[in-house]
C-alpha cells in the first residue's frame, strides 16, 4: 500500500533536486554495463521458469519476486492478492488429419479454449482465408464443423500488425461458434515460420460456446492450406484432442514495490509490467525483460540521488488471461492518484520512440523527455499514448501515459509461444531499455509540477 | 530389380550421345525454373509427412514415392522391401525439473532409447559439460543418477562439426549407461537457439542398456546448466516419463526407379537419398528435398538426350534408425557393379564443393566434372569423398563416389526436429542443387569408359 508520511516529506522536499547531470550519468551507466534487469529477467526465468495465471507456478514467481525486490532495497514490497477465474491449459494438445492425408499438426490451446470430448473430437475443416471470409460465413453454414482461420499474419516494428491479425484469435472462435462449429483452428497469430505455435486469450460471447479452440504453428497453417487445396473435392477431416478446462476461483496477485521519494504528499510515477505468463514459455521476453527494465531503472534512478517523486513499481498478476491484476489493482487503490504511469511489455529489444497524451497539453515536459533521449536513439511523435494493458485503468481515468516503444520486429516471432526463453534476449538491447527508462523516469520523478492535461472529451 | 536387355543396349549404343551443349541447357533450365524437386519435397510433405522408419507411414510414404516416379516417366520403379527391427518414440515425452527449482523442459527421445518405469523415473542430474568429461568419470559414479552431456555444437559451412559433437549423441548415453546411469539427457546435436530438441540415434553396446535417453533442447540445456549452477551444494532432481520402445520386426523398404540408358551392360550412375524421417519433422529437409534433387536432375538429364548409362536412383528406406535399407540394397543387388555413387542428404541449400574420390587417379574427369559446375559457385577440392551414409557399402567396394557438398551452415539448425518442415527450402537454392546435379549426372551417364580408381589399400 502506498504510504503517506507527511513529517518526513516536508523535511525530504527541501533536500536539493539530483542534477540531470546525474540522471544523464546513471543512464550512461545503464547503458554501458547494467546487470540488474538481466539478473531478474535470467532468475525468473531459471528459477521458477513458466508462471500461469492462477497456478502455483504463478504463485511460486510472486514469492521470488518479491523475495529479489527486497533483496535489491525496494519498500514497501507487498504481494496484493486478488481471487481470479482460472483456465488452465492441460497436457493433451493434439491435432491429427485422418483424411485424405494423415499427419499430425503442432498445436496450442488458446486461453479458455473447451476441452474436446474424451478420445478427442473429428470433424471436417472449412477454410477461411480471412477473418472477413469468415464473418461472411452463413449462420449455421459451419455445424459440425471445425473452422480453420487461416489469417497471417507480418511483422511491423510498431506491432500494429497485431491490431490486423489479433481478431482471428481474439473473437475468431466465437464467431465460428456462432455460425455452428464445434471447434476452431487459427493459423498462429505470429510472424515467424516455426514450428512454434502461439497461445493467447480468446473470448466467447455469452451463450456462446466456449469450445475448443487452438492455434496451429505457421508451418502447420501452411500444410493444412496446401492439404485442402490438394484435396479438392474430398473433405479434410481433422481430429483434435484437448483437456484445457476452467478450474473456478483460485488466487493470483499484484507484486508492488517503491522507491521512496522525498515528497510522500506528491503522486507516484507508476512503472507497470507484468509477471504472469503463458505456461509454454519461461515468459522471458513476455514479460520478465519489462520487470527487469522498470526495476532497474528505479534503482538507477535512486542510485543518481532520492528522487522528489516515490517510484512505484506494478508487477502485475495474471494479465494474459483477463487482465486480472490491475483490475484488481485499480480498484484496491482506488482514489490515490498517480502522477504518470509507464508499462515495458514489449519484449526486450531497444526503444525507439516516444510518445506520450501529454505533448499538445505540457509540450515544455514532453520536449524535456524527448531531448533526453535523442541521443539513446529514439525518436519524438506526435503518437498519442495509450499505455499498456495493465494500464488501461489509468487512461480510463484520463491520467498521463508515456509510452516508450519498442521495436517489435521479431516480438510475434516469441510472442506466447514456448519459444520465449532467455536466449532470445539481446543483453545490448535490454540495457538500453534501462539507459532510456532510467532517464525517463528519473525526470517524471523529480517534476515538481503536476502534468498539464488537455481537458477530458 | 536391375534389368539388363542385352540385345535392345546393344542397339541403344550406336545412338549419338547428347552433346554437352545441351546438358548445359539443360542445367540452365533447371537453375531457373526446375518445379520437379519442390513438387516431390511439396507433395511428400503435404500428402504424407513424418515417415518414422518400419511405421505405417514410411509405407505410405514409400507407395507415395513408387506413384510419383511412376507419374514422372522412372522405369523399373519398385519397392524392394525388407524386414527390420524398429523403435518407436511414443507419445509420452515429458522432463520436469522437481527441485530446486520445478519447471518442465522440452525434449525428444533419442533412437533406441528405452522407456521409463510407468509413472516416471526421477534421480538427481549429474552434469558433463563435455564428452571428454564424461569418458573421464570413474566407474559406478553415475549409479542411479540421471547424466547431463551439456556438450555444444557450433554450426559448420562444412558440417564438421557433426563429428566433433555428434558422440554425446551417438555413444554418450551407452557411456553413462556403462557407469551406472539409469538414463542420460543431452544438449541437442544442433546449432540453434530455438525450444526444437533433435533426435537422432544412439547406440547402447552389448550388455549395456538400453536407458531411457532424451535430447533438450537448446535453450532448455542452458536452463538446466544454469539451475545446476545456482543450485550449489543442492541436488537437481529431474523427472523423465517417456515411453519410447522397439516394437520387434516390422517392413521397410527401398524405392528404386530408373532412366534408362543407351547401353544397358554398362554399370549405372547411382543417385541415392532417404526416404524415411523421423517422426517429429515431415522430412522435407531431411531428406525430402534429397530425394526431389536426385530424381529432378535424374529427368533433367533424361530430357536432354537419353544417356549413355541407365541413371539408378534410390530412395532408401529406414536410414535414420541405423541404414536398414542401404544394407539391404547391398545384400539385395550384389554383385551388381555401380559405376559411381552420389547422395543427396543434407538439406536443400546451394551446392558449394564438388569432392571426389578419383581427383588422382582420373584427375581428367574430375577436371571435366569440376570445370562443369564452377559456372553454380561450385569450387573444386583435394578432399576425399566419402559417400553418404546410404552409399557406405559402395565405398566398402571401393567403388568411384562424388559428394557435392552443400552449404550446412544451417543444417544443423533444422536435422532432426520438428522444424524440418517446407518453409525452410529455399527454392533458389534448390534449384542450384537440381542443376549441379544434372550437369554432373548427365557427364557421368554419358561417359563411356571405367573411371580409373586408386589401387586399394
Amino acid at each position: 500500500m502506498f504510504t503517506r508520511t507527511l513529517a518526513a516529506a516536508a523535511v525530504l522536499a527541501l533536500l536539493p533536486t539530483p542534477a540531470s547531470a546525474n540522471l544523464d550519468k546513471a543512464a550512461d551507466r545503464a547503458a554501458e554495463s547494467d546487470v540488474l534487469a538481466w539478473d531478474f529477467v535470467e532468475g525468473i526465468s531459471t528459477e521458477v521458469g513458466p508462471r500461469q495465471a492462477g497456478t502455483e507456478a504463478e504463485a511460486r514467481g510472486r514469492v521470488w519476486a518479491v523475495r529479489w525486490l527486497r533483496a535489491n532495497g525496494f519498500a514497501n514490497v507487498a504481494d496484493e492478492q486478488f481471487m481470479m477465474d482460472t483456465w488452465v491449459p492441460g497436457d493433451v494438445m493434439r491435432a491429427t488429419v485422418v483424411a485424405p492425408y494423415a499427419q499430425p499438426l503442432e498445436i496450442v490451446p488458446l486461453g479458455n479454449s473447451a476441452a474436446t470430448p474424451a478420445g478427442g473430437l473429428t470433424a471436417q475443416v472449412v477454410h477461411f482465408a480471412s477473418y472477413a471470409a469468415l464473418e461472411a460465413a452463413p449462420e449455421g453454414s459451419l455445424t459440425g464443423k471445425i473452422a480453420f482461420i487461416d489469417h497471417a499474419m507480418r511483422a511491423t516494428q510498431d506491432g500494429s500488425s497485431y491490431g490486423f491479425a489479433g481478431p482471428a484469435r481474439w473473437t475468431g472462435p466465437g464467431l465460428a461458434a456462432s455460425k455452428g462449429a464445434v471447434a476452431t483452428v487459427i493459423r498462429s497469430i505470429g510472424t515467424e515460420s516455426e514450428r512454434t505455435p502461439h497461445t493467447g486469450g480468446t473470448s466467447f460471447a455469452d451463450g456462446v460456446g466456449p469450445t475448443p479452440a487452438a492455434a496451429l504453428s505457421n508451418p502447420d497453417a501452411d500444410n493444412l492450406a496446401r492439404m485442402i487445396a490438394r484435396a479438392g473435392d474430398r473433405r479434410v477431416m481433422l481430429r483434435l484432442e484437448l483437456n484445457s478446462r476452467q478450474i473456478g476461483r483460485t488466487q493470483s496477485g499484484n507484486v508492488v514495490g517503491e522507491i521512496l521519494g522525498r515528497d510522500r504528499n506528491l503522486p507516484p510515477v507508476l512503472l507497470a509490467c507484468h509477471l504472469d505468463s503463458w505456461w509454454n514459455g519461461t515468459g522471458a521476453f513476455d514479460d520478465g525483460a519489462g520487470c527487469g527494465i522498470i526495476a532497474a531503472a528505479a534503482k538507477a534512478v535512486a542510485a543518481s540521488g532520492r528522487p522528489l517523486r516515490t517510484i512505484r513499481v506494478l508487477f502485475a498478476g495474471a494479465e494474459e488471461t483477463g487482465l486480472w491484476g490491475s483490475k484488481a489493482y485499480a480498484a484496491a487503490h482506488k482514489g490515490e492518484p498517480v502522477f504518470v504511469g509507464l508499462e515495458s511489455d514489449f519484449g526486450a529489444d531497444r526503444v525507439w520512440r516516444i510518445d506520450s497524451n501529454f505533448s499538445a497539453s505540457d509540450p515544455e515536459l514532453y520536449r524535456k523527455l524527448a531531448a533526453s533521449v535523442a541521443r539513446f536513439g529514439v525518436a519524438p511523435s506526435r503518437e498519442v499514448a495509450s499505455g499498456g494493458a495493465d494500464l488501461n485503468w489509468v487512461r480510463e481515468q484520463d491520467g498521463a501515459l508515456i509510452d516508450l516503444q519498442q521495436d517489435g520486429t521479431r516480438y510475434f516471432d516469441l510472442h506466447h509461444t514456448n519459444n520465449d526463453t532467455l536466449d532470445k534476449i539481446d543483453k545490448a538491447q535490454l540495457r538500453q531499455n534501462v539507459a532510456v527508462w532510467t532517464v525517463v523516469t528519473g525526470i517524471l520523478a523529480n517534476h515538481p509540477a503536476p502534468i498539464q492535461r488537455a481537458p477530458t472529451r
